[in-house]
């Protein structure tokens, strides 16, 4: 029997999607789980995408061109200028998700064994998109004491060395939900300018921002849009996770020649997809601020409620439907599993991603979760409440 | 500026679009083209197909299971009972498209630099995943001389090194047609058994074959189950290219863990799409037995027809739905520009694929194309008359 790749077994488990079986399991047996794990929000899709599917007219469900529809990329522009980035149509590249947005990336800019430095906690998946290209995450680590800032330019270039070819930054972060400043992010402009490196900036949560902070895009800095490769998906923002339309954005057209080669392979993105996510740019002004002002309660509720909870910390979150929180036991993968396979109160229970996951320095997160607050507040308060008696009842528990 | 990646320069074009700009700009210019170039089926879409997706009720476009709805995994196993293919819901994961497919099993199996034998000419994307997985395709030509048979093994042991880990087959053949014969498989088992190595097999186009031939699966070779990799999609066989469902089918335990890793971290396929296959199955026999009779009669249109043109030669393909025809031209790639910047008749002209795209050998298929029979049968018909009027008026004609 053959063997499988190296890459193969060095692909990390998803810390997202790894206590899945156990969940599933708990559900079996008649408890009710609540799932603070995954970043799948319950808030209903535009009715507009919804029409835009039940009226699909083809009769051939056809290829679409390889970097999208035109029409779509040309009302995208629209929408990016709100947020002063302006692009044309063909600066846009449609992707399956903004997981493949992602890999492309990384497939076109980086060589093997090319390095991308990326703020840790960071988002499980870069990892696995860096493992399948062959490019090497280097981490610098963020601080739940510290509210997740970016570390000094120190830290940075400690780091830079000939292998070095990118910085990749999630920004409003995902697992964090921390919203770099402008200081910040022309620090990280600064860095990539003087060493020319790539910078992937994923905003797909752009949406959601709950302080007065402004939104600094990558491509809102100057002097470096050769550099900037902007990720972006609609999955968050309509609540179209399953549709699998993301977008690649740059002003580097060598870097979109590339791009489009790896579209080419891959024929076309998902075509009903592209027109529920087209359909949802016509979604009425009430959608977007509606969405908006579910958040920012849920956001009050959870940290809130976390923050009551003895022995719990939970920074504040300025963007995103995330927080990474600090909890009183030894560790949190084990308390995690525990949850789900040995704990139920009143029948039910909570799931959580453990936060180790999103870091690569081993031991880091080790009590920490990360939580998303796509429940409806009555769930979350629900949900808080059981994790408090959880915390109660774990054996791993320590005393803060 | 920093510089693109090594693979994204190596990237071929697609040999199937890298044309179409010129097609676009002889549509701009009026022109009407018929298009043989893709294959894009013009079949209607199985009725059923689009009534899940106009009655498709989430209200929440989610996120799917990684591995694909359990629901349609359980009635696949029912569809490849009907080819004697026998596999649980478990051995099935469904994929973004025959391409991802492919893209996983290389990296799930496959280190950078190892090796895969091919038999060219080729669907030109494998080479592209290939490149995207760092793997190194070694082509063994076939001919159309010999209408494409499958060279003898002593060709296959000659190429085979320490770093040869696969064989790759599209089998009904795409682009030639060919359908490997029971003695051409068992050379195949023979080989993959004596050599370990795994066997990526492409049959996507099992449900059209047009001779008494038996369609013989890699997965009805014996004794070889767990070196078997099935890449398979939806695309062909009920017109749907563009919803992106595929599937990578293996009895093989490790590679399908790698394999899901590789699923859990682009979370999921297309959401609508997988409601459209699995509807597909309820598809009545008559949409494969029509779609399968007007198959046999273009092809019978197609071929006939391009052998009665002076100078032009095509076997007749078993399966699938292309040919690769010979012209009498000094080189095909430049006809085929020609044909769509020169040339028009009638204000019409024909779209054919290159076929050196097909081949990796330099100077190999330089004056083949190739031809996807699927336009209905009067614009065949016409399209065979336009390509006779511009093998007429071509100056780079070659008299054979």
């Amino acid at each position: 029997m053959p063997q499988i790749s190296e890459r193969g077994t060095l692909m990390p488990a998803s810390p997202i999607r790894k206590l899945a079986p156990l969940a599933y399991a708990a559900e079996d047996r008649g408890i009710k789980v609540y799932r603070l794990n995954i970043g799948q929000p319950d808030l209903p899709t535009p009715q507009a995408a919804l029409d835009a599917i039940h009226n699909f007219d083809h009769r051939v469900l056809e290829y679409s061109p390889s970097q999208g529809f035109r029409s779509y990329r040309e009302k995208l522009v629209g929408y990016y200028a709100k947020y002063n980035i302006h692009v044309t149509a063909d600066d846009i590249i449609v992707t399956t998700g903004g997981s493949e947005a992602v890999l492309f990336a990384f497939l076109a800019c980086l060589n093997p064994g090319d390095e991308i430095i990326v703020p840790e906690p960071a988002y499980a998946n870069y990892m696995a998109f860096a493992i399948s290209a062959g490019a090497i995450i280097r981490t610098i680590s963020t601080t739940i004491e510290e509210g997740f800032c970016l570390p000094k330019v120190e830290k940075f270039e400690e780091l830079i060395n000939e292998r070095t070819k990118a910085i990749l930054i999630c920004n409003p972060n995902n697992p964090t939900g921390y919203l770099y400043t402008r200081r910040e992010m022309n620090q990280i402009r600064d860095l990539v300018k003087k060493y020319d490196l790539y910078l992937f900036s994923d905003e797909v949560y752009r949406e959601f921002i709950y302080t007065g902070s402004p939104y600094i895009s990558a491509c809102h800095l100057e002097g470096i849009q050769n550099n900037v490769v902007l990720i972006d998906s609609v999955s968050k923002r309509y609540s179209e996770c399953g549709i699998r339309i993301g977008a690649l954005i740059t002003k580097n057209e060598e870097v979109r020649k590339a791009v489009m080669k790896f579209c080419q392979a891959r024929l076309s993105p998902p075509l009903i997809g592209q027109a529920a996510a087209e359909a949802s740019l016509d979604a009425p002004e009430e959608y977007t601020r509606d969405t908006y002002d579910e958040y920012v309660e849920r956001r009050k509720c959870l940290i809130d409620g976390l923050n009551r909870i003895p022995g719990v910390y939970s920074p504040i979150p300025m963007g995103a439907f995330y927080t990474v929180a600090r909890l009183p036991v030894d560790d949190a993968e084990k308390f995690c599993a525990w949850c789900l396979s040995e704990f139920s109160y009143e029948g039910e229970t909570v799931m959580m991603a453990p936060a180790a996951g999103f870091y690569t320095t081993p031991g880091l997160g080790r009590n920490e979760v990360r939580m998303a607050y796509v429940l409806k507040k009555e769930d979350l308060q629900r949900a808080l409440f059981i994790l408090s008696k959880a915390l109660e009842a774990y054996p791993g528990r320590i005393n803060v």
